[in-house]
């Protein structure tokens, strides 16, 4: 399939209409993740002010609103939920960025570059805590159980992320194992938290969480794909990010897999041994390309935006279950 | 008062009566901890094992503990929060040797050392979450509310101590204020969730929070003082670390206000820049000793212990609550 087929046959998808069915709630959730990120300690909400006002699509929480709403929950428990699965998602974000070295989050200057690695390793911590406190108040012991088994499964994904860095001989089972853990799991407990803090029937929940693993593996697909540029030819603005720190994603996986011998000096060298030269990404996207490795891994977001949506048709009829179905879409499409 | 007399009137203390009576509980939270640190990332049990096995004298679980049975709990609540308890303790050890660039812990070459300050900060975040976990398994939703609350107190105690570190002009009250959030906090915690999960009265919850809140302030306080040397001649092995990373603690501080300008510059250099050579720990121990400055330090953790103890008067009386007077003694008669 060539990239204009590959345009043509992908709906376009939505992430308009789940953030406008959400408007009030989400002006709900961003004021109390205003004000729970208040501290004595002033470095506290600057910090955590630096990222978070950086944006972002909040689809998590999003997710948690919908989830909640869909299945008829009401009152104020689901905004705590969503503000706290944001919080969490941050707090990871600060510690992936120590973890990583990463210079840039968010097309800002990462926290840990401005306030130090010790800084962004604490205000992570808090944030943590606070999100904790914010699901306790959701009255709801099911929503922490899933969030806290959540929080453990994302930290057992970095660690096995961070020990497989540069490993050009990863099977391609483990890394989608790895994104998973360490990106699918919190769209997958935001959404089930969601139908549970809402007194969702288990089968709404099971059904939620199954939307929610796979709209994440969808997204991180999609995300792994744009580091190679988009199916047009223009490159996004972070593209070549992943290749230069030498994470190895599905779209390299799979071209270092069809590309057999002939390439393996250059993927061991650029990648494995992290020496490259200015034209090496050039290089290698070429190959990803040429060998059908991009449009595979973009196959693959396909398939598990469609396992999304598919999972979607137990749960009821109506807006929220369209604006959902639009996201998984979009998850893709803007791959485009 | 001279040292003598410091020995003399302070009561000896015990930490093994409490290690007694607990021990049956105590080797179902060893197991606990055990079992729960297990994972497919195999770096995490690994970097966990090598901090819980270099032991430790399992302080605030140990509290927690007490705290439950004194107030009548039953059951195996109280082995969980237990464990909750120590995992954050964990945790929290982990991140302050990263954020601190600490090289050694428990007499061990400290864990980012070996695996890396990444490994650390993801293993910390992991066992975060297996806390939470585990007091989602006591059912009790005080429980978590109390422990969510603490674990943002003492990041906030951290963060508030790293803006400080160094500064010379640091108040004593907010020193303490710094060390209630960092480090008394947590036994504060331990001691209150223990009733709480037991289902004890209010007032017993708020009598076993006193008692481990002044308690943990008379434990830092004597750690404090033991960086300068016990009231003997002897140093202890571990002796000056706080001096020699220009840490600010207690005696320091009140030798700095009592040597006056006389000593400005000799502060300002060793502590304030860290330019120092090796005859200024002796020169520093030299002012803290004859300013008074330690054995001022040393009546202020007794006055902490004193309070400690004064607090369990509210409590029922038993093996339960003379075990947790004894551990009061002994934070303080260890620096004797």
């Amino acid at each position: 399939m060539d990239d204009a087929a590959a345009i043509l046959v992908r709906p376009k998808g939505s992430v308009e209409l789940i953030a406008r069915l959400a408007r009030t709630d989400m002006a709900g959730v961003d004021a109390l993740i205003a004000a729970r990120m208040t501290s004595s300690a002033p470095t506290i909400p600057a910090l955590a002010e630096h990222l978070i006002s950086a944006g972002g699509k909040r689809l998590r929480p999003l997710i948690a609103i919908a989830a909640a709403r869909l299945c008829g929950g009401e009152g104020d428990a689901p905004l705590k939920l969503a503000a706290a699965v944001e919080f969490i998602h941050t707090a990871t974000l600060l510690h992936d960025d120590v973890v990583d070295g990463s210079k840039l989050r968010r097309g800002k200057v990462a926290a840990h570059l401005i306030w130090g690695g010790a800084s962004s390793v604490l205000v992570g911590d808090f944030l943590f805590a606070r999100a904790f406190e914010l699901m306790v108040e959701t009255g709801s012991l099911r929503v922490l159980d899933i969030l806290s088994k959540a929080s453990g499964v994302i930290a057992e994904g970095e660690v096995l992320q961070l020990t497989r860095a540069h490993d050009v001989n990863l099977d391609t089972a483990t890394y989608l194992e790895i994104i998973a853990a360490k990106t699918a799991e919190l769209f997958a407990a935001a959404a089930e938290a969601g139908a549970v803090a809402a007194g969702a029937s288990e089968a709404h929940a099971v059904a939620l969480r199954a939307y929610g693993l796979n709209l994440g593996l969808a997204f991180q697909l999609a995300d792994d794909v744009l580091d190679y540029g988009g199916a047009s030819e223009t490159l996004g603005k972070n593209a070549g990010d992943d290749f230069r720190e030498g994470k190895v994603t599905l779209p390299l996986l799979l071209a270092i897999g069809r590309s057999g011998q002939r390439e393996t000096a250059f993927w061991e060298r650029a990648v494995g041994r992290l020496e490259q030269t200015e034209a090496d990404f050039r290089r290698a996207r070429e190959i990803i390309v040429g060998t059908g490795a991009r449009d595979a891994a973009l196959d693959a977001a396909a398939d598990y935006a469609e396992t999304a949506k598919a999972a979607l048709a137990a749960v009821p009829d109506g807006p929220w279950r369209e604006a959902l179905e639009a996201l998984a879409d979009f998850a893709v499409s803007r791959t485009a």
